[in-house]
Order: C-alpha cells, then structure tokens, then sequence
C-alpha cells in the first residue's frame, strides 16, 4: 500500500492564496494520505497582538507558557480547522490532529543541558496503527505540530521532525513518499539562477555543506531527510508548493 | 449498546481544579463516552489581552469575523487540547474533534432575520456512523462547539444544541444518556436553600416558567432536553459537576 506524507511549511500557509491552491492539488492526490503544516507567521501576529514577545537564546526559540499556549491556539485551533474546513469543502475527508489526539504522538520535553527551551517535545513513538486504523475508516489526517507527553503536558515540536517520524513509523504499514515542500523549487545550488539540485545523497551533502551551498535550517531538514531514508522510508523529494500541480517539473530527491 | 454523553459547562473550565477533579471522574466511565465542552470565561480573558470587544446585540452575543478566530483558537485548541492532553493522562484514549473533522457535524449559518448574529451555526446533520467507527476503534471523542458548513466555512454552535444534536443523532445506534453538568447541583427550585427538583416534564416544565422559578439560560438549556428526548435519547440528566464522583446524589431528571 503507498501513503503520500506532505509536509507544508509556513510560507505556504501565510498566504490564503498559496494555501488554497495547495489544498485543492493535495485533495486530488489518489493515494492514501498525510498533511502535516507548520505554523508560519501568524503566531507571531496573534503572539504580538496579545503582548507576547518571542524569547529567544541565540537565535534559538524558547517556548515559555505563554509561547506554548499561544502555538496550541495557533496551530491545533486556528490554522488546523480552517485547513480541515477547507479540505471538506474540496471533498477531502480530513481530520485535524494534534500528537496528544488519540496517543498519536507521544514526545518528551527536551532535556536541558545549557538552555532550557521549554515545552519543545523531541519526538519518541508515533502509534502509527491508530493512524492507519483512521486512515482505513476513510480518513485524511492532517497533523499540526502540537504533541504530548502522556502525562497531560502539550509540547511544541518542530513540524519537518513530526514529518520524518510518522513516515518512519508508518513505514511498518505503508510504502511510504515523503514530500517537503516550501517556498522554493527544491534545494538551490544557485539562489540567483534559482537552480535546484536534482539529487542529494549523504556524500554530496556532506560535499554541499563544505561549501556553503547547503546552509542554516536547511541542514537539520536534510538530516530528518537521512533520518527518514535510513529507517525505512521508501521515496524523499524537497519540491515547491506548486510541485503537486504539475505546473513545476524541478524537485530535489534524497537518496541514501 | 449504552453511550454516555456528558456536557460540561463553562464555570467547570474555568477552574483548573474542578475540571481535574472532573476529568478524572469522566475517564472511570466503563460505558462508551463523548465530551462535549463549553468555552468558559477564558475566550473573553484573551479576546481582552487581543483588544477584541464582544459584540453585543441586546443582550445576545454577535459572531463576527474576529470572533469566530477566537473562539476557534480557544475552543478548538487551547481547551480541547489540554483537555485530551489531560485525559490522556488519565488513561482515557481521548480524541479531539470539531465539528469539521471528519465533517462529523455540518451547520448552516443562521440566517438574518432582524439581526446577523454573523457566524453561528445551527446544526443540520450529525454524522453518526464515523462517530461510531471513532469509538468503535477505542477513542473517546471530545467536541468542541466549532462546526463547519462544508463549504469552508467554520461556525461558532451553541455546545449545549451540540450535545444534544449529537445525543439525538447517535440514538441511531446507541442507547444514549445524556448528562449536562453545570456549577448547581440541578434545576434549583429555591436558589437559598439549594432546592434541586428532582424531575421535570413538559407539563410542569411550562408551570416553572410561568412562575419563573425556570428562567434565562435555562429555558433553551431545557427546550434542547426535551428535543433529546422527543428524538430517541433515553434519558437526560441536569446536575452538578461532581455528580459523577458520587459523592452527590442530586440531580434533576427530565422526562417528556
């Protein structure tokens, strides 16, 4: 059996209209199927709105309460149903979940070392058989990025992870194809030229970071790439929001 | 088959402690069960700290745009997902739900008469037979008052006509109670005294509201019993939040 998991990241959903088109391909797609989203812009919107300021470590998150509560509200209310009422309106039986949502996803907190993040979950079991069980009752899930850690405490999990784990997971049922689409065309050699790399296996990655070419937050998006193809996901491509349309050919496959 | 469904109310939200103390009793349940939950006080406290105002209309409250963002954003995530965090905890396969999920409840906006309450939803269609494949599964669906119109449209339903649209709905399959749960311990007759009339049925539902010992709030909270009850549910309970603890004995039962 094949499972599509496409991850959709917050460009795509800060714009209404980028969102809508994506829905309308990702409703069409015939397989079995999976829509994970992220949270964009909007938080930070409602976050300022309500006076909170995003606390920051070097550059690095720290998800307070206030934080947390404000993602929860976000990502598992706001942006969650407006997806899955946008999806049953294109005929797309979605159901919108978060980890903690029938025990899906169970996380820890980080553990602190030198900075406490706060209520960030590293992922650490994905009961993949009631998501097939949903998805068998003729179920499309669509996964926000809230988990839980089974004693009654949500937690903030970076949505390319949730990605990679419930393919990895589903990997025991399914032949799986992971899809990560953003902004861009697929991963760029060349940002002016908007030239996208055909195929990134470990060598040429490890090559490509030497070099500058892969940098910053696309590293640890090609690590859950590696991560993924290594513990059983059959097929791994980084495309562009338009990629499900077939208006755009280019994307980037990882390999092993 | 027996399914119990259980309404609580907002002043059980409100305080963390009686809505522990009620979770915990509401996942010792043996029956099938549903939750179904209000929003409390705790949308007006962020709507606050977000400088949105309450619209009102002589005395009834106007869904705008603004509105409905919010109430999604609480109901939908802030308290659903605590909620299904905490009663996962307690060993309760909880599953968060509104009414666009699974499009298991479609709603039309209410139509303008003299006033455009904006986006609120009456309920049109309860779609029993997924709810029953979700339980049926092991999880014990949590309902929030967000229903949709299956045109994309989320909309914002009166939780109390959700439980008992659900309870109706679901009498095709089950032998349905259902129990709203408020801060009293029942239809009071004396408010002093803490008086619960033990039973009410339409003939003296209509001698209490002419008296006016049944007033306000409760006269819908009543109408939408008895529409339970002329529909297949087979009992109906109004009580108090610790009544499935045990350790009150007081209810109002209400019979056609």
């Amino acid at each position: 059996m094949k499972l599509k998991i496409i991850k959709i990241g917050g460009n795509v959903i800060d714009k209404q209209e980028n969102l809508s088109a994506f829905l309308n391909d990702f409703s069409k797609i015939a397989d079995d199927k999976i829509l994970i989203h992220g949270g964009g812009t909007i938080a930070s919107k409602f976050g300022k709105q309500m006076g909170i300021e995003p606390k920051m470590h070097q550059g690095r998150r720290i998800t307070d309460k206030q934080s947390l509560e404000l993602t929860t509200m976000i990502y598992a209310g706001l942006l969650n149903k407006n997806i899955v009422a946008e999806l049953q309106s294109k005929s797309c039986n979605a159901i919108g979940l978060s980890g903690a949502d029938a025990n899906l996803i169970t996380a820890v907190k980080r553990p602190v070392k030198d900075i406490d993040f706060g209520f960030v979950g590293d992922v650490v079991k994905i009961n993949y058989k009631t998501i097939y069980q949903l998805i068998n009752i003729g179920l499309v899930p669509v996964f926000n990025a809230i988990t839980h850690d089974k004693n009654g405490q949500l937690l903030n999990t970076n949505a390319d992870t949730i990605a990679a784990e419930l393919a990895v997971g589903l990997s025991n049922i399914y032949e799986v194809e992971l899809i990560y689409l953003f902004e861009k065309d697929g991963v760029l050699s060349d940002l002016e030229n908007n030239t996208v790399i055909a195929e990134i296996d470990k060598n040429n990655f490890k090559k490509l970071k030497n070099k500058g070419i892969i940098q910053d937050g696309m590293i640890p998006k090609l690590e859950n790439c590696f991560y993924a193809l290594e513990n059983g996901v059959k097929s791994l491509k980084i495309a562009g929001v338009k990629y499900l349309s077939g208006a755009i050919n280019k994307y980037t496959k990882i390999t092993l």
